[in-house]
């Protein structure tokens, strides 16, 4: 057989067509979003308001196993995709591994990231129903930034209510977003009566995701022709990002391969949730005995120390509860550069799967994580972002794992983003400055206060 | 025939695995380098300490028509290659023209552009005649970082003389380099006489390329093992970079296309000379009469308004002289955001090929450049460099004349890079503050007195 090369790519036409969603297969199914007013489980019908009808429903549907990827989308995606399944034999001879380690890189975009395989989805279902403008909530600006593109791909105009923190701290994310004609609003603002009020009580305010989130949505649900979208966390989300791993699965296929461990970094779900998809179907159909591993900051712990329990997933308490595994809406993480991990909960469907015992948790200090990442620039010529650097820790060690039993494993793990925007981090740490936290019991006990008392 | 796909990436087994040599089928040849002091033509000898020995004879070899890649450089190459090639069907669509435009992408890699092609290269070479340092200068850092990356993975220790407002300006280019072990020196330093002196003599200067690099030359023949690398102009650099018109060429022939016309921007040449070589063999040998058209800024001028004359390749008149199309080493370029372009000399390949009549140039204001990289942006996804937005506008050009002619042309460009790192340059021309500059005939005259006199 020849030679697996150091980059493999799929033919256009051996590009999916399809997305996967995964909740066809699950034995069992996660609980559903609840209302947060009636405690009642939400119907296709009531995220109207909020979600175009075609992503309500996907948000809704856990039978239907494959979704047609619209012509449109699958255009765009063909601008971007596909992404590049990569064989680290750098990395592998480093670390004197026997393991063979393949990453899926997901960066090779201008938003950065795998944020774009759901933007594009999202702005084309909003298009299609004839909306004429979204809205969305950005922090550190991957997700704002993919949107922009997808939004100016459409024709759509988008509001992003950035947090003012980041949007004083980051003006070129800002600019990318604006090349990209996204309206970036520093929240709280005053285009909002939410915005208002948090503004009159605390004029000084940095601002919050949860604020953020709260102003997009009033923004959308006051607009005539105007929704709100969301780049994580969510059943559609994940349903879009499966073509990560169904790319991987293929790819890997080809090269006569199959990951004996699956790696990927956990904030929300959405990277973690697409790489395994397609793999995870084969472990519930009983196909294979893959293991399945989250990687999260010790900083933000949700499926390593948190609780599984219905919760809000926004802070300020306006969107749907979500059984999941969760530190409490209320949880304040400390300080950490990945950005994209510093989310309270996790997407239902990866925290039922986790409680159901398909898949396993670790978590990593973020020195520790960055050490991993600077060692996989110098092999791999790819500057990963913070939030990725967590799955490259995570293969690391399983590699070394390997390096000890003397197993050739094939490791998979999911290179979501560049960290291009994230050289203050790496100067941090290249200065000895980077310091790491994990909370106590009693910091965690403080967010779990804040979980509504729902049996 | 199938449809040809937005993105075509060679095979690894599909890549070239020699560089090709321009010179070896020039029907004349470049004038050569001058021993500045004899005013004699350089042999390869009085180069070696300059440059390492293979360097140095790939610098002098006219006659060699291909040269092996080595194995250790394929190996780096394929991290990063084959770059893709793109059909920008979106682009086509927006500008309604019958013309198909093609563009080779050298900016997905951590550098952030084509310069790695050569930086692999360069660094290889030193460390295989045991050679245990290197020495550059950078002004905006593109090819800092990518030498940064090759040092690193050779495990070669690399000084980098940053220019001084770069340095402060520009923290998180440093940060990359740094990542990637280069030692970054802000330029003027007390680590060299020459630095010394000009901080002498203007304490509060901001520095210059001019001055960096006479740095960067000063430390590498004052120290053992050590040498000096340029990432432009020079004819071994076009050689290496000569991999883009090769994986160009063979990815078009597998899609059944050939260019009428080829476009790439111009600063020293690195990317255009890289670009057009295979395709400019078939217009010499006369199997083809394709276009060739350098792009260049408005502001620096090089081949549009400059003179074919000898001169020195830096403003600090250390360097051999080469005959070239140049402004006078002591032009200068005002203020323009595409750092990449403001260097006063061309190519001497390149300024041959220009002054035989081979190739063309037209020049462009910056921000008629930046529209046309907006645009671009919108249609592709792709944020690109203010350098590569020169052939971007270029190509544009082309493809609305076709419109006007009807004529469906085939159109290739190179699009060199990506602009993660210009956002203030995108933020200025957002805002509408972006202004244009031409140098009167009086402000060339400033420079062309500056040019030695040699007939």
């Amino acid at each position: 057989m020849a030679k697996i090369p150091h980059r493999f790519y799929l033919t256009e036409e051996q590009m999916p067509t399809q997305w996967y969603n995964l909740r066809a297969d699950m034995k069992q199914q996660p609980d559903p979003l609840l209302n947060p007013s009636t405690l009642k489980p939400v119907e296709e019908q009531d995220l109207y308001p909020i979600f175009c009808k075609k992503l309500a429903h996907q948000e809704v549907d856990c039978t239907t196993r494959y979704f047609d990827i619209p012509e449109e989308v699958l255009d765009m995606y063909k601008i971007f995709r596909p992404s590049p399944l990569c064989r680290a034999y750098n990395l592998e001879k480093a670390l004197g591994t026997p393991a063979k380690i393949y990453y899926k890189f997901e960066g090779n975009n201008t938003s950065g990231s795998h944020k774009l395989n759901s933007a594009i989805a999202q702005a084309y279902y909003a298009k299609e129903q004839g909306l004429t403008s979204l809205t969305t909530e950005t922090g550190a600006g991957q997700w704002g930034t993919a949107l922009s593109e997808a939004c100016a791909y459409f024709g759509l105009p988008l509001d992003i209510f950035m947090v003012k923190v980041s949007y004083e701290q980051k003006p070129f994310r800002k600019a990318v977003m604006q090349v990209f004609d996204g309206n970036v609003i520093p929240s709280p603002s005053t285009t909002t009566q939410v915005g208002k009020k948090i503004l009159q009580d605390n004029p000084n305010t940095s601002g919050s995701l949860g604020c953020a989130i709260s102003e997009a949505v009033e923004k959308a649900v006051n607009t005539e022709g105007c929704r709100y979208v969301l780049g994580s966390v969510l059943n559609q989300v994940l349903l879009h990002q499966s073509i990560i791993g169904l790319e991987s699965k293929k790819a890997m296929e080809i090269l006569g391969e199959y990951p004996d461990v699956v790696i990927g970094c956990a904030g929300g779900g959405s990277n973690l949730g697409g790489l395994i998809g397609a793999f995870m179907q084969d472990k519930i159909l009983g196909k294979s005995d893959t293991r399945f591993v989250a990687v999260e900051p010790a900083s933000c712990p949700s499926l390593t120390r948190g609780r599984y329990a219905y919760d809000f997933c926004d802070t300020g308490k306006i969107t749907p509860l979500a059984k999941m595994y969760t530190l409490g809406s209320g949880f304040i993480p400390s300080a950490n550069h990945a950005g994209g991990l510093r989310y309270h909960g996790m997407s239902p469907i990866l925290s039922k799967l986790y409680h159901d015992g398909y898949m396993e948790a670790v978590s990593y200090e973020q020195t520790k994580v960055f050490e991993a990442a600077v060692q996989f620039a110098k092999c791999e010529t790819i500057l990963p972002a913070p939030e990725s650097a967590h799955a490259i820790k995570g293969a690391i060690d399983e590699a070394l794992k390997c390096k000890e039993s003397g197993e050739a494993k094939t490791i998979l793990f999911g290179l979501t983003g560049t960290g291009y925007f994230d050289m203050k981090a790496y100067s941090e740490y290249l200065a000895g400055n980077m310091t790491d936290y994990v909370p106590t019991d009693e910091d965690l006990e403080k967010g779990f206060a804040t979980l509504p008392d729902i049996k």
